[in-house]
């Protein structure tokens, strides 16, 4: 096996978020699912950018963002997902480009554009996404470069793209890849509806042992398990997947690994001002710890470190100075 | 004269600004013109926006921008500007459009596409702006709606579209339209260049009586009168507008109308994070209070408290409660 070329590789949704902040009585005006993910239709996305305030564009997308942490952080990156040839196709690319991720998955001719989630933060940092997938949803298997998922430490997935068929068979194929060249596999979960409609195929990648570390948070923890108790659905994973990670907002994060446990706190920040991918980049700085090989308390850290850093501002692409920020925070 | 249906009607280019932080060292090496707005062809926009690091997206346009302070204190506004039909165009007109401004301007279809200001943000604060016009100097004569413009109490116009030749001729019939009705015309000069390219088509319609508000910086000041000293600019124009507004950063703004002088010093804040838009929220706070008949200090006080606001965050929409902040502020 090679030296990898890259430290992780992902595949993921291909969103710019178009976010906003509003009042708790326009969350409840739209009948939005607070402080969750929700899919939207076009006409529905119409109907909630109609009624959003005055936005901004950033670029977003679960596993994007945690691939934007990772190359703040100095690591190898390159991100497989689908845009389509459009103003905002084109910048989600320019945005992962300047951070010097590798992404060349060819944009997609026509409709349905590129998408987008339209996100509310209501005043207390919570945001409630609604996600029109757009061109995303139709990543096709042949996207997947499996010289670069063989040439990469870790191939990491994001669960909500398991939900449209097409990349859904891409990502098996990328787990296959990565499996044959000796290469971990990392998956989040990402939010409970998903595991809803496909707890049963996560339940067995990790019956198969095919699943190397396993993001989730305490909610998705519970679904997946089916175990309301945070304990008990630790204990029900703890020896099914080789690293666990489970965060639960403000109460910190958990990893159980090779049987040993680690535990870390929050990091204080001063204020939460919009927590749209806090979990992403807890992810971000898990796996870049990860990846070295580093003790699972430093990889938790991490991961806090760069969660505060996020919430700390609008949009789930850092803005600090990650590395600073760590040399700063671990010494 | 019936009483005014709009407080303020601009004329202006149709932006999204694309910004992100950068270094001094990129500014030198992509040779920008630093604190500065620079027309660029698509080939160099495409370069500099390679070069740029992760960006946001945020509507812009410096009417645009003072329309959107003047609907945040309470002003009835309409904006006319010429759009792509694209998401570019989609997005301002969003923006625009979810703070209660009237804009209806037919998008424009096919190319070029919507404008977009490409601005690099120093650690200073400084803004280094790089303007594709695309769509928005297409404005054409016959967008110009008489009506809506015998309608409102002031006519604002920037000099960034004086260049262009269709929006010219936009608004001279804007001008004369709003002058049969017996409204006020305010003009922002809005940058030197502009200054060197028309000044002479700027002196005459000063010499004709047709502004009746003028906006400048100090720099625009010395290239409109050719002098050098700023209390030597203020005196050769008092006499030819019946209300001259001169910002001059730091150091706060100077008014004078029908012969009586105020001055305000700017306003402090606890961090420069980005000057984009400084100009354009002094002139909404200003205009806000002149249309109401304020007394000329309070005018100024309403302009350094919006640019105050302004240059605390990116971009060059307000965030905070322009409306509280007044409150605060001024009782």
């Amino acid at each position: 096996m090679n030296d990898p070329r890259y430290d992780v590789i992902a595949i993921g949704n291909a969103i710019v978020d178009v976010m906003a902040p509003c009042d708790d009585e326009l969350i409840e005006e739209l009948q939005l699912n607070r402080g969750g993910m929700t899919l939207v239709d076009p006409p529905r996305a119409r109907e909630l950018y109609d009624a959003m305030g005055p936005a901004r564009e950033i670029s977003g997308g679960s596993a994007a963002n945690t691939l934007a942490g990772l190359a703040a952080l100095g690591a190898q990156c390159a991100f497989i997902g689908q845009v389509a040839d459009d103003q905002f196709g084109r910048v989600f690319a320019h945005d992962i480009h300047s951070v010097g991720i590798d992404f060349d998955t060819p944009a997609r001719a026509g409709e349905p554009s590129t998408a987008q989630c339209l996100i509310f933060v209501t005043p207390d940092g919570q945001r409630t996404m609604n996600t029109f997938l757009g061109a995303s949803q139709f990543l096709p298997a042949d996207a997947i470069d499996e010289e670069a998922i063989g040439g990469a430490s870790v191939l990491y997935l994001e669960g909500y793209l398991w939900d449209p068929e097409e990349p859904r068979a891409a990502m098996r194929r990328a787990i296959e890849t990565a499996r044959g060249a000796g290469r971990k596999v990392a998956f989040t979960l990402s939010e409970v509806f998903v595991i809803e409609r496909h707890g049963d195929d996560f339940r067995a990648l990790i019956a198969e042992g095919l699943i190397d570390v396993l993001f989730a948070n305490h909610l998705e923890l519970a679904a997946l398990t089916g175990l309301a108790d945070f304990e008990d659905g630790i204990a029900a994973l703890r020896d099914k997947v080789p690293t666990l990670v489970v965060t639960r907002s403000a109460e910190g994060a958990v990893a159980v690994s090779a049987g040993a446990r680690a535990e870390v706190a929050a990091e204080p920040i001063a204020r939460v001002v919009d927590t749209t991918g806090a979990g992403d980049l807890f992810a971000a700085g898990f796996l870049f710890g990860h990846v070295r090989g580093e003790p699972l308390e430093r990889c938790l850290r991490r991961g806090a470190i760069c969660a505060a850093e996020i919430i700390s501002h609008y949009g789930a692409r850092p803005e600090a100075d990650l590395q600073a920020l760590m040399a700063a925070k671990l010494g």
